[in-house]
C-alpha cells in the first residue's frame, strides 16, 4: 500500500488549509501574492493526465471552488491557474490572485524577481483558517454554486 | 446574438489547429517551444469559473486530449498547463511541452527572455496539421483514451 505524502518543498513553502475530496489545499507562505496550491492526493501523479477522468473532473471542480473562494475573499483583478511542476515534480496546481498593482503585474509571479515574504505566524494561520471556512465543506451544509 | 471571435492578439500569435467541441485549438507560432493554446468558444469568458460546470468538464477533457497529443508527438519531459490572461483577457489555456534542454528550463516560458521565433510557413502548417490529426476526432472514429 502506498500513502500520499506531500512533497517536502511544498511542505516547507506552504501552510495547510485542509483537505478537499481530492486535493490537499495549501496556502503559499508568500504574503506578496494571495496564492493557493491544490495537490491531488494521488501517488506518483506528475501531470494532470496522470489522473483518470473522474479524478480530472474532481480536480476541475476543486479548482473552481478554490477560484470562487479566492474571488470572494481577495476580489482580484485576475486569477492565474497553472500546473507547471518543472521544479517540484508532484502534481500541484497554483491559483494566484492577481492585482493590477501587485509586484509582478502583468507578468506571471514565477521568475518575477519578487522575493518571497512569509506571513507573520498569526496572520498566516488566520488567513488559512478563513480560506478553510470558504473552501472546506462542513458536514450537513451544501455549498451553493452560483454558476 | 453574440458570436465567438478570437482575440486579435491570439490570432496574430498563433496558427489554427482546429475546433474541438468546446475549444478552438491553436499552435503558438514560436518554434522554440511546442505550445498549444485552447480557447473555449464562449463569449466573455475570462476565468475558468466563468464557464458553467458542464463546460468546465469539457475543458478539462480537452486539456487532457491536448496533453496526450503533445506527449505522443513531442515526448516532453514535462507539460506546463496554465490559464493566466493578465495581458489577453479572453480565457485561453496554454499547454507547453518542456524539455530539460529547452531555452527557458526550469523556468516558465513567459517572461523568460527567450525571443519568439516563428515557424517557417510550411513547417508551421505541417505541424498544425499533424496536431490536428492527433486532436480533432474524425467522424466515425472513436479516440481510445488509454487512461
Amino acid at each position: 500500500m502506498t500513502v500520499f505524502a506531500l512533497h517536502p518543498q511544498l511542505q516547507k513553502d506552504c501552510l495547510i488549509i485542509g483537505d478537499l475530496p481530492l486535493c490537499r489545499a495549501l496556502l503559499m507562505n508568500h504574503r506578496r501574492f494571495p496564492w493557493i496550491i491544490l495537490v491531488p492526493r494521488v501517488e506518483n501523479a506528475k501531470e494532470i493526465v496522470d489522473l483518470d477522468a473522474p479524478r480530472r473532473g474532481m480536480l476541475m471542480e476543486e479548482i473552481a471552488q478554490a477560484s470562487e473562494a479566492m474571488q470572494r475573499h481577495f476580489k482580484p483583478h485576475k486569477l492565474n491557474v497553472a500546473a507547471l511542476g518543472n521544479m517540484v515534480p508532484q502534481l500541484h496546481i497554483h491559483l494566484i490572485a492577481r492585482f493590477e498593482d501587485d509586484a509582478a503585474w502583468p507578468n506571471p509571479v514565477w521568475n518575477s524577481g519578487v522575493a518571497a515574504e512569509a506571513y507573520d505566524a498569526e496572520e498566516g494561520r488566520a488567513l488559512a483558517g478563513e480560506l478553510a471556512s470558504l473552501l472546506i465543506a462542513k458536514p450537513g451544509t451544501n455549498r451553493q454554486n452560483a454558476m
